[in-house]
């Protein structure tokens, strides 16, 4: 008979404090929710001499050395927020091998080495949780583990990292450029001073990594995820999707075709208006699930900020309770049954929008419409944007068409004389 | 060692075809979710001879014998779906009592009699899953049983109703009326014949019933939801709604207030166009959950449908079935260990646009406006729209004033010679 669960919180920043915050904060209920109550033993974090304000004082369980933890055998579930690789794995496996159950927010670890990390959770029998790795608080791991269960999915397509969301929802309200919006968002701390992970889709592309796992049953390699950031979206991008009936998102897709192939892709992506993920702004995020049996469900809600991911660790934590205290941890795991081959982005078939900058003289338009023919891309829609001292904005929106054909296109079309340069390239959703 | 988990199935209508259709359609995947294959072994119905074109012959398994369900010692979990307080609460109270796993649809039999089967399947140490009875394949139950469990919850407020979501959507879309729409959406079969149900609410107060217990851990009784449909709403008014910014929408709100007292009501509701809710239209719907730690999360999807609905039953199998492999059934019910009081809509304070019929002469609204200030209740704004044979619509959008003063406004003002009726009076979110 147990008396209460013990917690052991490897990393107390933003995250791991969201989670000890939530902890005592609602104990009262959580204990209630539980059966008994949630005990922090420890928190260790290499800095512990930092108030995090959390409102509760906490400096009698702080510790410097992880060992505290991870040698204690009284400690039941172990919270790493510490994130990256080194040394968040090495402690990760030495938990589980000591037969202790793990609640993680660490997106990268997960994509990169949730192939090896998870097997070994089940081989000792101890759950190995990570719904705060996506989405921040969204429920969005469990539903695909769970609720969503008995179907087949189809697709999962995501706005999942939202100092990007912000960019580009800010960029469409003020009309402002991206470097603007980036500066002003790193003083305001939505975007971290080394943007990189976020803007060039990093961090989207493991979380997508993660998604498509679970949703396909077959472990996605990151390396296998197409990513192309938002550096390259101007202003006028946003304007001309939207006067196109369109948002400019930052998605991550994963779909399974009907050969049972997988593609997983990163990059900015005109969404019509009326699609649901087009209303999603700002650090908000959402997943959108289509599957063969539900058809279309969406999840929402904030994708970052201590308290929402600490949401998401708390409820695992609770989770991993109740399954200690009925003897059943280790149940599911990431359910990797299959192994499915990962396709490149050349496989895909979609509209793309495309602005090329180029000389505003006659045939111009005819020299770049001729190469679109002849690799077989038809084309919907073509607008002449201003021109300035004779160089000339011109916008093309492309029928389906495959991804090679369109890429094919460009590359000829940069070399024309009167061609200046391929400002962008979208694909549209 | 169980070499398989046998179902056995309780009304073979839209939501029990549904389900028995993904189990066969998605059976290889589910199999290996779950570790070994979900057996259908028997499906009872009155009914057995009409063709549910599942695309699978399920003849073998059909009978209209319920015993040869309830009597199975090999039957471990039974799904009832053929709604309605009896016979269904006495099959699920013998299935329980003989030790068999529930999943059910039955959202009224659970908002009236929740409080006595959840702790007989807790006695029983068997599980009883209803995610299929709010929200169709919406997971919205168990993430407020396990993700969320961390939060304390302040408010959910949902589009429950699919028929209502979808008679309102199309009023707003073609400026069609309420009638109109009805009888069009019965001849399609998105209304039922006796609609009464979708209409009046009573569907929507069952459900927010069932949500309102389990986000506040404490059984609601549905006597004490204020219920109001959607008869009332003229296009006029969802005309008027746009023009001021917002669509009109059958919501269900439950909410704790900080003396620990929940409020849970059923009314149509100016939502403004921003609300993440604005935009589920048709028959989608959509859940909005308010909490103390992830601040607020958002669960969309289909509300109703064979496949929709035979999701979630699904996926609630699907746990059920991990559970039974692990000996942990049985580990959670509403979890309803508080007992909170419920209170009436006098006690909610908020904005109220109302839409009064009156005389256009000199005086009228002056003789109005005082009753509102004699009231204490302050106007944001006041709009007289057309006048035909001297009679006037006059919108008042008043600013946030308590229920109780509205409604005794209105009193007074419909005992007015000037005024010929209270055309509406729709409360805004």
């Amino acid at each position: 008979m147990k008396y209460s669960i013990n917690i052991g919180i490897i990393g107390y920043g933003i995250v791991g404090s969201g989670a000890v915050k939530i902890l005592l904060m609602n104990a009262d209920d959580i204990a209630k929710r539980v059966g008994i109550p949630l005990n922090i033993k420890k928190i260790v974090d290499l800095d512990i001499t930092t108030d995090r304000q959390i409102g509760y004082n906490v400096s009698n369980f702080l510790s410097t050395d992880v060992n505290e933890i991870l040698n204690d055998p009284e400690i039941d579930i172990v919270v790493e927020t510490i994130g990256g690789i080194k040394p968040a794995i090495s402690f990760i496996k030495s938990a589980i091998e000591k037969g202790k159950n793990i609640v993680t927010a660490n997106k990268e670890l997960i994509a990169k080495y949730g192939f090896e990390i998870l097997p070994l959770a089940t081989e000792n029998k101890v759950d190995f949780m990570f719904e705060a790795s996506v989405g921040g608080g969204i429920p969005i791991i469990s539903p695909l583990k769970s609720s969503l269960a008995g179907n087949k999915i189809h697709e999962i397509i995501g706005i999942v990292n939202g100092t990007t969301n912000y960019i580009l929802s800010r960029m469409k309200e003020e009309g402002l450029d991206y470097v603007e919006v980036l500066k002003d968002a790193q003083a305001k701390g939505y975007a971290e001073a080394d943007p990189t992970s976020d803007v060039d889709g990093f961090d989207s592309a493991y979380k997508i990594t993660i998604l498509s796992s679970l949703a396909f049953n077959s472990s996605s390699k990151v390396e296998n995820v197409y990513r192309e950031g938002i550096k390259s979206i101007t202003s006028q991008d946003i304007k001309n999707a939207d006067e196109m009936g369109y948002d400019i998102k930052l998605l991550a897709i994963a779909n399974e075709n009907d050969k049972c192939q997988v593609q997983a892709r990163v990059h900015p992506t005109f969404v019509p208006k009326n699609h649901p993920l087009a209303s999603v702004n700002g650090v908000m995020n959402a997943v959108y699930v289509k599957a063969n049996a539900v058809s279309e469900t969406m999840y929402y809600g904030p994708g970052a900020g201590s308290l929402a991911a600490g949401s998401a660790i708390v409820g695992d934590i609770i989770e991993s309770a109740r399954n200690i205290l009925t003897n059943s941890t280790g149940k599911i795991s990431c359910n990797c049954y299959a192994s499915k081959e990962m396709i490149s982005i050349e496989n895909l078939t979609g509209k793309n929008y495309i602005r090329i900058i180029a000389e505003d003289i006659p045939g111009c338009i005819a020299s770049i419409s001729k190469i679109f023919a002849n690799n077989d891309v038809s084309l919907e829609r073509i607008t002449q944007k201003e021109t300035y001292n004779g160089i000339a904005e011109i916008i093309w929106l492309t029928h389906e068409s495959e991804e090679y054909k369109i890429s094919k296109s460009l590359e000829e079309i940069e070399k024309l004389p009167v061609v200046k340069e391929i400002g962008s390239r979208i694909r549209v959703i």
